[in-house]
C-alpha cells in the first residue's frame, strides 16, 4: 500500500492537479440526506419485516452483534437477484471493506508458511498487502489478453508444488479487473473452474466493477457458474454502496473441518474476523441495509444512474483518447490502450519508461495525476504503462486531463 | 474468543436466563434519534468549524478517507480534556474497535516469531485472539493483588531472554480490568513505568472502563504519567461512545524507523491498517464524533448518567452478594469476592470447580448466566472462579439472578 501513500503525498503537494488516479467512485449523487433516510429505513425494516420491538430495533443498532452481520439475508436477496448467486446467508460474513475479506480468507488457508496465494498479475494492491501482513507467498500468474494465462496458471501450480509448496487458492477480478480493466470470456471462465477442481484450489472472485458495464447484459459469475464450491466470492459495496460505510463481505459455503458449528468456511472466517475488528458496525450496515431495501435489494436499481454516468465517462475518455492520438499516429508513436467493457479504469501503453518519478514530474509540470503500473506487478513489469482511472473525474476535467497528459506523453516522446 | 462462541450458543438456547455473563454496556440511554443529531453535528462542525462546503462535508462522509481517520482532533481533544493526555492528533490511529488497535500494535512489534508480548493474567480475550491471529507467541504474568506482580513480571522477561525471544510489550488493563476488575495503585504505576523503562519494553494500556468509578476520583492512566514515550494508548469508545459504531483508536507517539513521513509508530500502524480494513468508517467516526461535540469533547460528561447506572448496579450486585454470603457464611463455605472501584466486573471465587460444564447445568437447571474464569487464563488457572458482570443487566434482575446464582451454589456446595 506503499503506493497509495506515494500517491497521496503527490497529490496533496498538486491540489490543483487533475486526477485519473483514483480509483474512488463518483461524487454527483452523494447526499447526506440519504444516509438519515436508510437508517429509518432500515430501522422500518427490523420493526416491520423482523417484528422487532422498538428495545430490539434499537440494540441492533446500538449493541455489539452477530460477527458474521445483521444483513446478511438482505445480501443474499441482493446476489440471487441481481448475480443469480444462490446461497444460505449463513455462507456470507459482512465485513469491513472487501479488504477484510480477503484478509480473513487469506488467514484461513495459510496454516503455516507453505500454504502460498496465487494472483494474476498485475494485482490489485489489496491482495499483495493482505498477503504480505499475513507473511504469506504471492505466485504471481500472467494475465495475458483472456484476463488470465491459464497455461501459466498451470505452469505455477507445477513449480509451486515442485518447491514444496501448497498454492491453496487463486485471486482474480474476472470483470474488469483493477488496475488492467480486463474481463474473462465466458470460454475462459468455465475452463478456469474446470482447472481449480482438477488443481484442488479455491477461486477468490473480487468483484467490485463488474455493475458497471457498457453493454446492457453482463457474463454470469465465477460464483454464478459454479457447481462445486470452488469460488470464495469477495464482495465490495464501496462501489456500489458507498465507500463511507466500509461495509463488503465474503461468501464462503466451502465445508471445512474444524469449522466451528456451522461448518463452513464462513464459520471460520466469522471467528478470525472476532479477532480483527469483532464485529462489522451495525450502524454503517443498517445504512446500506437501508439502500438495499429501497431498491429491492437489487444493486443494479440502486446504481442506474451511476452505471450511467460511467459508461458516458468510460465514452469520454476513449474518445479524448483516440482524437488525441488517431490510430496512425499511435502506431507511429508506439502508444496504445484497451477498451475495457467497463469498470473504472484503462491502461495505456507509452514508448517510455513510466516509475513515481514520471508521476512526479506530470504533477509539477503538467498537473495531471494518474497511476504508474508498476505497483501492481509483484516482480518487474508495467513500466512502460499507467493506469487511468474515470469513475470520479468529470467529463470537462476528463477533456482538460487528457490535454495535460497529452503534454507529458509529447514531451517525453520528444525527449527520446 | 471460543469463549465467546460457547457463551452465545449457550444463550440463545437458553433466552429466558438471567445473565451476568456479558460485558456489554447498559442499554436505557441508546436512542435511535440521536444517532441522526450526532450525524447532523458533524456535519454542521465540518462546515462550521473545519470550513469545509457542502461537496467537502458529503465527500468526509461518503469517500474513502484519510486512513489515520477524520476524528483524530476530536479524540486529542477529549484525551486532553478528559485523561490530561496531551498528544498530536498525528500520533492517533482511529481503529475499528479497539480489537483492531490491539492486532496492528501486535502486527507491528512483530517482526518475527522471537517477538513475544506479554499480557497480565488472567488477560482480555481479544489481547490472546489477535496474538493468535498473527501467531506470536503471549508470555503470560501473574496479577496479584496489585493488578501486576512486577516481581514476576521481571522474572518473566528474565526467562523470555534467556530462552532467545525479544519480549517486546506488556498488555495490560491498568483500570477494573476484564476480567478481574483490579486496578493498579499509584506507586504501582511509577514502578511499572519504571521497570518498562529499564526492560526496553513498551505498555499496551488499554482502557475501556477507566471512566466508570464508584469514587469521584480517578488515578491518572499509565499514558498520562508517561514521560518517556513508553506507553501506546488504546482506547475503546463501545463502552463510553456506542458500541455499534465500533470506533477505537491508538495512540502510538513513539518514533519509529522506516515508518514513513511522519516517523512515527502510529504511521507505522496507518499502514498497517490499510492492509486490514483500509480506513475506519468515516459514518460510524461521525456518530461518534458528533457525541463528542455534543458534550464539549469530554467523555465523563457525555456518560454522567452511565456513571451513576453502574455505581448503582455495582452496589446491587455487592449488597446482593452480601445478603446472600454473610461474612460468616462465605467463610465456612470458602465463598469470596472482590470488591472493585469501578468497570464492569467482579470476580467470584467458590469451592468447587467452575468449567463450561457448569456453566450449562448453571443455564439449564437454574436459568443464569456468567462466564468461567479459566477462559481467561493464558495457561491453567480460574477453575474456582466465574465472573459476573453488572453492566448491562438492571437491579431487578441482577437480584433475581442472585437467587438464581444462590441456588446454583447452594446445590454444587451440598454435592461435594
Amino acid at each position: 500500500m506503499a503506493s497509495m501513500n506515494m500517491l497521496s503525498e503527490i497529490a496533496e503537494r498538486h491540489p490543483d492537479a487533475i486526477s485519473f488516479a483514483s480509483g474512488s467512485p463518483y461524487e454527483g449523487y452523494f447526499d447526506t440526506e440519504s444516509l438519515h433516510r436508510h437508517l429509518r429505513t432500515f430501522c422500518d425494516h427490523l420493526a416491520h419485516d423482523r417484528g422487532m420491538d422498538e428495545a430490539q430495533v434499537t440494540r441492533t443498532l446500538f449493541q455489539y452483534g452477530r460477527t458474521k452481520g445483521v444483513i446478511t439475508d438482505l445480501l443474499a436477496t441482493y446476489l440471487a437477484r441481481d448475480e443469480n448467486i444462490h446461497v444460505d446467508p449463513e455462507s456470507l460474513v459482512v465485513t469491513v471493506g472487501c479488504q477484510e475479506a480477503i484478509l480473513l480468507v487469506l488467514r484461513a488457508l495459510r496454516r503455516d508458511a507453505r500454504d502460498v496465494v496465487l494472483t494474476v498479475s498485475p494485482s490489485y494492491v489489496g491482495l499483495t498487502g493482505a498477503a504480505r501482513l499475513l507473511d504469506m507467498t504471492v505466485v504471481p500468474v500472467r494475465e495475458g489478453p483472456l484476463g488470465i494465462d491459464l497455461d501459466d496458471l498451470t505452469e505455477q501450480l507445477r513449480r509451486t508444488r515442485a518447491d514444496g509448496l501448497r498454492p491453496r487458492a487463486l485471486y482474480l477480478v474476472p470483470d474488469f479487473s483493477n488496475p488492467s480493466g480486463r474481463s474473462l470470456d465466458m470460454a475462459t471462465r468455465h475452463r478456469l473452474l474446470a482447472l481449480a477442481e482438477e488443481a484442488d484450489i479455491l477461486l477468490l472472485e473480487d468483484n467490485p466493477y463488474g455493475l458497471y458495464t457498457r453493454a446492457e447484459t453482463r457474463p454470469p459469475t465465477l460464483k454464478a457458474l459454479d457447481t462445486r464450491r470452488r469460488v470464495v466470492y469477495l464482495g465490495s459495496l464501496a462501489k456500489t454502496g458507498l465507500p463511507g460505510a466500509r461495509v463488503g463481505f465474503a461468501v464462503a459455503d466451502q465445508p471445512v473441518t474444524g469449522a466451528g458449528p456451522g461448518g463452513l468456511l464462513a464459520d471460520q472466517l466469522s471467528t478470525l474476523k472476532s479477532m480483527v475488528t469483532v464485529n462489522t458496525s451495525p450502524l454503517a450496515q443498517a445504512v446500506i441495509g437501508g439502500k438495499l431495501l429501497e431498491n429491492d435489494c437489487r444493486l443494479s436499481l440502486a446504481n442506474r444512474r451511476e452505471t450511467e454516468i460511467y459508461r458516458h465517462h468510460l465514452d469520454c475518455l476513449l474518445n479524448g483518447l483516440d482524437k488525441r492520438w488517431p490510430a496512425a499516429v499511435r502506431a507511429r508513436l508506439g502508444i496504445d490502450w484497451n477498451v475495457p467493457g467497463g469498470g473504472f479504469f484503462v491502461v495505456l501503453t507509452v514508448p517510455f519508461r513510466v516509475d513515481d518519478e514520471l508521476l512526479a514530474r506530470s504533477a509539477r509540470r503538467h498537473g495531471v495525476l494518474w497511476m504508474p503500473m508498476h505497483h501492481f506487478y509483484a516482480g518487474a513489469g508495467g513500466h512502460r504503462q499507467l493506469r487511468l482511472s474515470y469513475s470520479r473525474i468529470t467529463p470537462e476535467r476528463i477533456d482538460e486531463g487528457l490535454d495535460r497528459l497529452k503534454a507529458l506523453v509529447d514531451e517525453e516522446c520528444r525527449a527520446r
